[in-house]
Parts: structure tokens; C-alpha cells; sequence
């Protein structure tokens, strides 16, 4: 899904490069690089018409060393053991930036969920969670939503592990629901979060939001809450959004709420009827326009596109 | 050190090749080819000079449906995951044949143990133990001595693993010291059925043993001892042996015990001086014996030396 | 102790008519309509003077859905399996309607405790919690106090639980002594809440508690506290107060505190001599009164009795 | 199933009976007339159909002091509370009579299991395994087959149990298939041993097996068994064989293997061609045989038809 | 209870003799001269007349390194720290020498068991049951019989135990009754080693037990039964015995289960009217016979007695 | 430490003289002058040299009615039972004093750790640790840091108990880090209390600490904090600080901050140049000044030198 960036390296890189500011022997950095371990487990699943189906699964646990681990689970069918690794590894720097006692985990699992039904991927979420069983929970690591996981996902996993421990633990994952325990406020956060960045880039840039115009990469629950929330707080015009279909565009700006009803129904957001023109994912991340946001998966935007980008 | 053949797709052919006598369906097969899980760990030891480094290690736990994983645990430069992957496999296949109630596994740390001191082996050994610890125990996975390593290394890890469960449970692996609970005549037990292995096809080509010719490759603890029963048991002529520096010929058979006494001070069989003629491994196998013993890694005859070998 | 109405029948039905409101499968009302799991045990328990006395004891989980179990533990020769089952049930609605994340669960012991010495009890509690102990805990199931049972019980259960799981865990159970971690305020929340009850019972009417007369069934802690409080705080008359030795009157409100003194001097509140009158518990029930307390055992009015209260 | 007489009360006046034999207070024999606990428990499970249904069942763990509980689970609809109980109890009698140091416990689940898919039964059974966990296990209770279960259930059980406690242990179930661990020789085990009964029994009475005639009602696992065993090592002949479906007879002995099949195929012994009658199940228990061999639930002789069983 | 030497260093100062014939670090030494660790617990326990009692206990774990800790459990006023720290050390080299897989534990209480009834004892033995949990269990230390305790003691421990880790291990002490697990031959085996040694060491000095002249020191269980075997086995004389009362004396021998019939209904061997003369403990220590068996307590014969010993 | 006065000698008599003013049975008092358990523990570790030593330690439970054991852990030549015995003692009463959930416990090392490397200190706390394990943990016992202890040493026990429980538990012992979960404040908390009961004192005695001359004995943490906020919040003068190499004086006070500094790069306050007189601990115990600080160990002023102390 990043092109032929390999993520883990790209990680590494970048600690290579942080290293330079600061005074670390080349033996601690090397531990820095690699992540402490990764758990691969081969699931063996019932589909709904009793074959059997193997899935691929990761969790990386990348440092510990300022708290249990803690990152996401994503399903998707570009998983990789070096994405999940060096997904793992940024968890350790965003959770040590923002100083919270967590270090740095990730999981996936190689499946493009869309082709299963709900019971199947019930299943599947539970044999993974009986995998991870040994090395999380509240005090070890915390899985949360990721690419195309949730709620749904983590009631699942939590109640795996509940019934596996015999007890009630809902600190086991972050993202549930909020009836099982969750946080108000957790599905819109990232969205919320990304909207707030661009609020202090713009005051940072001495800019007024209001009225700028903005191009959204990705449109699922990222991208279409940070849409609403640059549109609503911010009063800038989101001209362009896209998905894996293509992007749509409206000089003017688009009705967020609107185009995400319209994702919602049909699973896309092209064809959306409030465009004034379609575009591809390329052209979108080039426009020119005030902000851009690449909320869709990590390395969209590699050195050759960078030189590329419009957004001011 | 396998050349090029990859271990885990020569397993996986095996199983394919195996598949084709037994009514089996695919998705079945699908999962007899892959491992229930691996995991990758990377030990970070200080060395006796204060300095850390950064070691992987891997456990494979192919196939636990007839009993606990058990299998070896390896340190070898060579050691890849794959290989670890394979290793685990025909380990389920090994306890299946004979009929023991173990499933599969096998371990390995990237290491050539002989630039490390005793001292920064049993940190190494010990912190890998520590990671182990929640995937073995005597009715989870039993690790066991393998390449590189022995009753010392199992000891190490029996004593970590106690530890840190605060009980006494020999049994989370076997090899260890007969002290501590090993077993009598596991030391020479590889040796002696390899023996009684040559004893038996000797005995089903109808051919008699006594003064047969015999070539062993490898002439670590497995070989050396095979070759001492070879001689002492069977009454053949040991003409040849080999280890990694090389290998030494006797047209009328040398002397087993001798060359083991001579390696144990030396390091290297090369430069015995009861032999008559010094030969690299490859002549070794290609020799015209009667019997020919590969005693060192897995993979050392290929399709095409294969064609090569010269024993009957 | 509850006429012919089978509590837990009755709850059956309650959830039954409730359901007519909802849109609910019968499959899933039918689990809604019985415990997760009943406990019966028979405690086998030394008397002081060395004989053996066996008492039956049960602990109902009726629904975890929504966190850990939590309900009390009563001690009265008329508990019977379906009212435990019954009061476990209800406890899971309480939870539910104020929102905390709790289940509901219940238990009792089929004793009069009066007919037994403190060291007695003391033996009768541990053995029951020792029978709790796996499906009890913080995270699992939490007893509270309930007829006959208070913090001195809560206390037991406490210590018991603590000694086998060798912790410290005072939050397996609510109601325990404010020097064991208890919360100030329990002893008297039961009582204090009626009052609170009734005062908004008043307000929704729109009438002024101030004058009111009331009549209080049961005078344990519950409806004492409740009396204290209704007099203290909403300035009402309490004229009358029963419990299973029968009721006194005062036309012009008795001394709520004085009474309570009587009781616990005399072990009832009948010959309280600032009474004018004294009167069944029956008699109780049907007073023409502004405000009736039942506050003795569940189903003391039942249908039939229902046409009979006169209060308003 | 066993018309109006209640099995625990039966069980209860059989322990008065035989207390009148030995020195025993009151006190203790209370105790020992009384399970120490019993589990109700009601498993919501999904059939096939993505409807849920509730499943009652039960465990009772009558009597612990000489080791861990141990007794059978039964499916059948008419598994009822005071049954299990007495089933339970009937088990702390013959542990203790062939002296093995196993107390007595037994369960069941109401449900006739014909109505239900081998993938229904696995839910059911697995469903129960995890609420039975917290109380079982090698050292605490150790389930078997019963009426309508065998080595498939206890298997699930087994892997339920295994899974939930992260580990391997075997001994949590007997009854177990061969391959898991089971004990050879277990399923013929019941039938075996009816045979050498009666092989004893006629030996006391000072008669002669060979040409007797017999009569056995209930020809599933236990009678079938015993019925083979009974005509091919003591020589008697089989005369009649009963299900619930009624009684096949020949005058000359029956082919016991081939009923078997027959009934394997139809499901009943009933049409079986090879005999020359068939019978109530009643008229085969009152039949003028040298051997009756009742085969079928407990209880199947009551006071009056024991008067009239015609059997020497 | 030894006079003034104290056997923590007569331990010392055993090994320190030993050492010199091998070749040992004075470091390694030191660590074999002290115990591992030491719990000492005060135990506080109601008494029967309600008030409480404060008793010292300790568990000394000398050496682990081949095994569990194993040792008794002694109660006796002269109990002390010192005390079971050697005891504990002895018990290292007692299970070394006769190559078991176990290292040495002790414990006491210091209390003389007569002064208390067994209700007292009952609860004292269980409140150090409680203490010793966290470091006993079959798989870390386990306690057996010593001085004035039993398979009555070990029972209380193992049912403690049992209870607190809610589980069957029967395998946590040695010495229960046969029922609870124990083994057969356990109560006779220290007397009927004795006699085995004795018969030894005749054999080693070519001398003939029959008729030899026997005095033995101490007439609890050990003592008793070795003179029973002594006299029965061997067809010595066993001419004297005694207790704390003092010593009873019969020069053609004594009918050794006479004499303990008499002390069972007695509470001593003095007054036995089977014996021609009374003696003191030091008289019978230094006693001109053939075999001297000192069956009290340790120490009980120092270098000054050792002198005069008159045993050949 | 303490001259000739057996500091658990000396709580027990402080707890004879309190309960002269209480009403409590004397089996009750006996109880709280005991320890519950004390665990003595000989730790063999390596050292840097490779050769082994013997390090006595031990914890001390006194009292944990209230909750959870709490205190610290002292590293000191002069550590011995009695004293950690008292000390476990004196926490029960600090902690119920100011009102918090916990008893007391204390534990220490007989060890100079000036003559240890920092890894061999590492080897020698995570050898405690190993033993500690057992009887501590966040809801058992909770060790703090002592002379001799802090950060460092917390962090080892933590890491090694979260190591050896396989998760994650701050609360483990308080004094860790802050980026461990340490509190903040928590360094200078006991000096800052110093201050605060000092600010207290001059208030009840009307005084004005302004001015006021004040000696302090010992100037490790707690001594030179408490110095250096006397100094700064309550403007005294601190004339005189000492440590174990004596006293420097200067009568219109010393930089505080100063000698702090000087004594961290020299080892000792003696020497430094802005003293006007060196004096000895004796000399300075008894100064005639407003306040005397005792900072040093327990036990500094006997009852012949509390006639000699000058202070007011």
C-alpha cells in the first residue's frame, strides 16, 4: 500500500536521523531500531459454509520500557509483518511526545474484511484474540481500533479475553463501546485532533482557517470526522475528498456531512452528486489548495509526490 | 547453510508431496503448512564489556494438536526464521511417526555462540528464556538441545524458567543435566539410533556391517558418537569423517574415539594425524562407502549432489 | 414469606410486560427471563457444641451484560432458591436504570440467625464465602449486605476472600466497615434514598411533605433510617411503624429516633409506651395515610392487598 | 424417566438404610445426604438458524473428601436437578466401594440431542465447558460420558477447558478419544464389566453361563456391549434386546453384533428380520430369562415390577 | 533441648570438617553453610476459652538446588530459630546421600502440644498452614511428620493448603493418612530403617544379632517400632528402653510391644512392671550393650558422654 | 547503630507505655508486639570478580489489619533483625497515625554499599527482590526507599518483580522514578515534612523560627532537604549540619545548598571552607541552639544524652 517504501526501514531511518541531534551509543539506537517481539500466528478459521480458511496475523511489540504497549489493529490485505513493525515503533515515539506512561505496540491481520460476513469476522477476531491472550491486557498491552476495526472489534476482543481470564477487564483495549466501557468522545478523536493541528498550523503560519480551501485524503472515519470538524470550527471549504473509488471536488467545498451520508449508502464517495468534478487520488494529493489531509494509509505521500504537493 | 533451498518450501512441498496418498482436502492441507505461530524476539544482552547487543531469536510453534510443541532450540549464524519455520514442521511429523502425544516446535538464536563468553551465553540464553516464558512450560512447548547448544543451555533455561514461575518444573525441557532431573542416555541417544538406524538397513539390504566402509559428515555430538557405536557395535570401518574445517580418510578406518579426543582439543578433526589423507566436505559426500552419514545441518545433499553421492 | 406469589415468577412476568414496550425477540427475552447461573451449596458447618449443622445457601448471577454481579447476601429461614433468583434479577434492572456498569446477582442462606451465637455466624459466613470464592471479586461478582446482614458479614467475607486469594481486595464486597475501606454514607443510603424518593414523590403531586402523614412497614435499618429522615427532613408525621412483632401508632407522629432506641433495647418496637395504639402490620398497610413505606421483605402487598392501601 | 420415584429421595433412603449398619451421628449423616454444591446454569446459545436458545443444566458436586469429584454429563430431556443430585451421590458410593481415591459429582443438560446439528451440539457443549471451568480439572472434578455423550463431547470439553486455561491437560475428562489420551479399552469398559457380574454371579449361584438365556434392556453403548461379551466369553444366549423403540426376541438367541448393526443403520432394534417377536419393553423386563441385564436409565425396576421381573 | 551446643554451628562446623576432603571455594562453602531463607512467623490463635495466644513458628529453607525443600515439622518447646536451621541443613545432606531429588527444608512450632486441646492444635496447625502457603507445595517445599506430630498434623496442612488454592494436592506433605494419599509402610519406616542399619552394621563387624544386648534412647514412634523390628527381626535383646520419664530395664530383654502398650496407656515406660530396674537417661546412654539406638532428639550424646558410652 | 538499646526492645516497651492509657487485653497487646512474619534471606551473588558472597537481608511484616504492609528497605553494615523488626514496628503506627490504608513493614540488607560496585549493588538488589516476590506486590506489601536506598534501587525491585510476574506494576514500591510512575515531590518529601513539623513546633510554642539557630544531625536526604527549606521557608539559621565525619559549624549559619554541594563532590561535610569550626556529632547533638534536627539513623539520643541536648 506505500509503494516501494518498506515502512520498517523508513522507521529506521528516521531514528538514524533523530540520533544525529542527540548523544545515544549505537548500541542502545540499535535496540531503538528493532522492536523488542513479534508474534506471527497463522489462524485457522470455519467460514460460514465449513471450510476451513488460514489467516495471517500480527502483533508487534515495539518498546516497553515507559509502559504496557499500546496501538491498533488493523485489518487489511497489505499487512505486512515490516508495516506492523514499524507501526509498532511509531506508536513509541507519539505515546512518549505526548508523555503518556504506554509504549509502542501494533497488530494486523491480512484480510480484506469486506469479503466476510459479520459471523466470520466475529470468528476470526475472536481466534486472534486467544492468540494474543498471553501478552495483553490491561498491565502488558492495549490494542485499539485501526484500519477498518472499531468498536465491533474490540467488544470482541474484549470479551475473548474476559471469558478466557474468567473475569472483567475492560482496560484491555481502548475503542469500545461506550456502553462496555468506553471513552466519550473516542471515535471522532483522531478527526477532532487533526482538525486541531491545522488550527495551530494555520495560527502558526499567521493564516485565517476561514475560508481556505482543503483537499481530504481518505474519506472513513479519519478523514470524514476531520472534514466535518474543519468545515464547522475552522469555517474553511473542503473542495476535495476521496477514497479508494477516486476523489470528488466542488470549488466551492463540499457538504462533508453530506458526501459521508453519501459514502455511507453507496460505499464510495464518487458518484457523489454535489461534485462539480472527479478526480483521481494523485491529482487530489497535487492540488493546490490551502491544507491537505492524507488520512488514508501511512507513506501516501513518498519523496517523488512530496515535490508534487500544491498545499501551501 | 542450505545453499539455496529454502527450508519452509521444502517442507511445504513435502506436505504436498505426502497430501497426494491421503484423502485430505486443500484448506486442511492449507493449515498443516503453516505454522499455529512464531514468535521473533529481539534480545538485547550487555556484553562483558558494558556494551549492549541486539540478538534475534525465534520460536516456532508449528502444530499442537497431539500435545505440547517440543523440539530444540539451535544457535547458529545461519539460523532463519524460515528455517526455525521448517524445523518446527518436521518436528510434528518426527513425534506423529513414532507416536508420542507432542506436537511440533523449534527454536534458534542468530548467533555463532564461539565469539561470546560463557558468561554473555547464559545472559543471551536467560533473557531468551525470559521471552519464552509465557509459550512453554512441561504441558506448552518443551524446548530441547540442538545445534550449539546442550545440557548447559538447558539448564540455564529450567533455572530462568522456575524462577520466574517460583516452582520446580524439570520437565518445561528435556536434555538437561541428569542432576537436574535429564534423562540417562540422552546425551549419546541421537548417535546410538543412528546406529541402530544403519543396523537395520544394513539388516534389510541383507548385507552384513562388519568391515563395511563408513564416511560421517559432521562429527559433533551426534556424529561422533554414531561413529564411535558404528565401529564398536556394528564392527564397520570408520574411513572417513568431516566437520566444518574439513575431513580426514582412512582407508582401513581411524580410530572414532581418537579423532573426538583429538577435536575436543583442537577444535577441528583437520590435522589428525592418524589419518592418511585430508578431503573437503563435498568429497566426503561423494565418496564410494559403504555407508554414508550426514550428521551435520539439515539440507547438506541437494537434488544434485544428490547424484553424486557414491555410498551404496 | 410472601403469601403465594413465587418471586421469581412474578419477576418473569414483570419482564414479560415490560417487553410489550420494546421491540424484543422472544429468544433473546428468554434469556433475559433466567439466571446466568445459580449456586446451591450445602455448608456443613461446627456448632459450639461440636456437633455438625448443615445450612443450604445459594448465589444467583442472574445477568453480567453490563459489568460484574452485584447484589447482597441475606441471611432468613424463608430464603428460597427462586427468591434468590428472583432478587438477582431485579438487581440487574436497579443497575441498569441508574446506569452503572454492573449486573445483578443475589444470595442467601436458609437460616434465622437469631437462633445462632456470633461464632457461629462467623463459621456459617467463611464457609459461604470459601463456596463463593471462585465466582466472587472485584471484577467478577460483588455481595453486598441485605436482610440480616451488615458489616460485620460484608467484614467475613472480606477477610475469608483475601486470606485464600492471599491480596488485599477490598472491593469484593460493598458494605464492609468504613475502617475496611467501607464508603461512608452506606449504612444509612438505603433509608436516606427513600426519603429522597418521597420527597420527590410529593413534589411530582405537588403536594407539601411538611405535615404529611406516613406510615413505615419495617423498622430494620432501612425503614428506620427512611423514618429518621422523613421526620428530619422533609418535616413529615411518621404516625406509625411496624415490624414482625407488629405496628405502633401516634396520631400526632412518634419520636422516629426514640423508637429506634426502644428496638434495639427491646428486639421490637411493640410496648413502645410513646404509642397510643398498636396495630397488625396488616392494619399498617391499609392506614389512610399520605405516604406508606413498605420496607420490610419484597411482595408484601400483593394484589389482592394492593385494593386495600390506603395511602395516597 | 423414572416414573414417580425422585432419585435424590431414593438415594437419601438408601443412605438411611445403610446407616442402620454402622455407628454414625445424625449430624454427619446429614451431611453426607446432601451434595456439597450444585451449579444451575443456563447456556444462551445461536442455532444454525441465528435464533438463540436457552439450555438448563447442571453440575452437582456431591462429596469431595476422598478426592476430586468424578462423574458423568448426561444430555437428555429429562435430566432434572434432584436426578443429577442422586446421580452424583450414586457416584461417591462407587468410588468409594472399588476404593479410588475420587469423590463423587455428575451433570447434565436438558435437551434430547437428536434435535439438534453436530455444530449446535458443539456451542452447547462448549458453552457449558466454560461455566463448568472455575470447578473442574484434574485435581477438582473430572467429567465423563453418560447417556447420549461420549468421546466427541468430552473432546470439546477437553479443548474448551485446555483453551481457557492456556495449557494441556488430558486429565480434565475421561472418556476422552484414544488419540487425545483417552484410556484404551474405556468405551467397551461398562459392557465389559456387566459381563464379569454376571460371570460372578452365576458362579456363586453355582450355575453354568454357557446355554443360559438373557434378556437386556437398553441396547446402547453399556448393553450392547455387554450383550456381545455376554454371548461370545460366557456362551449364554441373548434372547432379547430392548430400546426405547421396544424388544426384539428369538428363542434361540439373538446375533448381538448384528442387532447392533441393524440398530447403527435404523436407529432402533425394532424390524430387526432375525427375530421371531417383538415386545414391550415392559414384557421384556417381566420375561421368564436365567439373566436380566438392565441397561437403560436408573430407576428402571421400581417396588411393584420388581415383584414380577421373572428373571433367576 | 541439646544441652549448650548449638546445632546451626555443629552444622557449620560439619561441613567446614567435610570440606577439607574436597576441593571447594570457601565462598561456595559459605553459601552451603546457611539457609536460603527463613520464615518466622508469629501466629496468633483463639483459644478455647476465647482468649488469644501468640505462638513463634519457623520454616527454614537450607538448600534447593537439587530439588524441593523437604523436611519435618516439629513442635516442641525447645524449638528454636538455630534449632530448625540445622535441622533444615541436615536435611540437605540426609536427601544427597541417598541420591533424591530433593534439597532440605524444617519447621517448627515452639509450643508443647500436651498443654493445648486438639480443637487448639487444630487451629494452630492451620494458621501455619496459612503462613507457610506462598513457599510450600509439591513443587517447592514439602513438610512431613517430626517431633509430636503426625499424619493428624500433615493432614490439617494438607487440607489448608487444599483450600486455599482451591485445588487437590495431596503431593504437598509426606506422612498423611493412607486414605488422604499417604503411603503404606510410611508410619513403621524411620524405626524399621534403624533396624536395617543395625543389621548393617553387625553384618559390617561380622558379629550376630541374635542375642546381642540392645538399649534404646527414646520410646516415641522411631524408637518403639525400631525395637520391635530389633527384637523381632533381628532376635536381639532389647534389655533396656527409655522416654523423659527415665529408662526401664530388663537384662534378659524386654517384650518391646508390651512396653509400648503400657507407655500408650500411660504416657511412659517407667513403672512397666515387665522390668527388673529403673534407670536414668544418662545411665542408659552409657550402658554397657551391644547396640545403642538413640531414637530422641538431636545431640542428645556430646563428646564428654561420648566417652563413656559403653555400646560396642 | 544505636548503642546498647535493642530498638525492638525499645518499641516494645513504647507499646506497654501507650497501652497503659487504653483499655486492651493483655493477649491482644501481646499480638501487637510481635511481627506477623519476618523473612531472613542469605542472597548469594556474584561478584565483579567472579568469586560469590553472602548477603544477609530481611523483611519484616508487623501488621498489616489496616492494609497493606508499607515501608522501607535499608541497605547498612549494621542492619539486624531487631532493628528491622522495630522499625516494620514503627511504620504500623506512622501509618495508622496520619490515617492511611496501610500497616507496616520494613526490610534491609546487611551490607556497606560504599565498598560495592553499582552492578554488583544491581545483582545484589534483584537477588532481594527475587525473594521479596512472594510476600509484596501492590495489594500485599509495598517497600520504600531507606538509608542507603532510593530511585535506583526502587526501580530494580520493580523491574525485577514486574519481570518475574509478567506485567506491569508500578505500585509495586513508592520512591520509584517519576518516568516510572514516581510521585512527584516525593525526594524532598521527607526533609519538607521536617520543615513543616519544625514550622509547627515554633508555632505552638509562640516562637519565631525567623532567625532561630538550628543544628542538624546527618546530612543525607532527609537532613539536607529539611536544612535547605528551614533555611529558605522559615528563614532560621542553620548553624550546624553533620555526617558520620563529623560537624561543621558556623554561628551565623551555613549555605545550606553549599555544603550540600560540597559533601556530593567530596563524600563529607567535614572540610568544607565555609565553617568557622569542625565539631563532633556528640558536641553537635548537644549545641545550645533553638532546634536540634536528628536526620541520622533511629536511635541517636539515648535517655544519657537527652540530658545533655542543648536545644530548646
Amino acid at each position: 500500500m506505500s509503494g516501494d517504501v518498506n515502512p520498517f526501514e523508513s522507521l529506521q531511518e528516521q531514528i538514524d536521523d533523530a540520533a544525529e541531534y542527540i548523544d545515544v551509543g549505537t548500541d542502545v539506537l540499535e535496540r531503538l531500531k528493532r522492536p523488542e517481539r513479534v508474534l506471527e500466528t497463522n489462524l485457522t478459521v470455519e467460514l460460514d459454509d465449513g471450510s476451513l480458511e488460514v489467516f495471517r496475523a500480527y502483533r508487534s511489540q515495539f518498546n516497553g520500557d515507559r509502559g504496557p504497549y499500546k496501538g491498533g489493529v488493523r485489518y487489511h490485505p497489505g499487512v505486512t509483518r515490516d508495516e506492523v513493525k514499524a507501526l509498532s515503533g511509531w506508536m513509541v515515539y507519539k505515546c512518549a511526545v505526548v508523555d503518556i506512561p504506554y509504549g509502542g505496540g501494533k497488530g494486523g491481520i491480512e484480510i480484506d474484511p469486506i469479503d466476510y460476513s459479520d459471523a466470520e469476522l466475529e470468528r476470526i477476531t475472536r481466534s486472534f484474540a486467544t492468540e494474543l491472550r498471553p501478552l495483553v491486557g490491561a498491565d502488558r498491552d492495549i490494542p485499539a481500533p485501526d484500519v477498518n476495526t472499531g468498536q465491533r472489534e474490540m467488544n470482541w476482543i474484549k470479551d475473548t479475553y474476559e471469558t478466557l481470564e474468567g473475569t472483567t477487564e475492560p482496560g484491555v483495549v481502548t475503542g469500545k463501546a461506550i456502553d462496555s466501557g468506553g471513552s466519550c468522545g473516542r471515535v471522532e478523536a483522531t478527526g477532532r485532533s487533526t482538525m486541531l493541528t491545522a488550527r495551530e498550523a494555520f495560527d502558526y503560519l499567521g493564516e485565517d482557517p476561514a475560508g481556505a480551501t482543503v483537499a481530504v485524503q481518505g474519506y472513513g472515519n479519519a478523514g470524514s470526522v476531520a472534514a466535518k470538524f474543519i468545515e464547522s470550527e475552522l469555517g474553511a471549504d473542503v473542495v476535495a475528498v476521496s477514497d479508494s473509488s477516486g476523489a470528488v471536488y466542488h470549488p466551492d467545498g463540499l457538504d462533508t456531512r453530506a458526501v459521508k451520508q453519501y459514502k455511507n449508502e453507496t460505499g464510495a464517495v464518487t458518484g457523489y452528486d454535489g461534485a462539480t468534478e472527479e478526480l483521481t487520488n494523485e491529482e487530489l494529493l497535487t492540488m493546490d489548495v490551502d491544507l491537505l489531509v492524507p488520512a488514508a494509509l501511512e507513506n501516501a505521500i513518498d519523496a517523488d509526490l512530496a515535490r508534487d504537493v500544491g498545499a501551501d
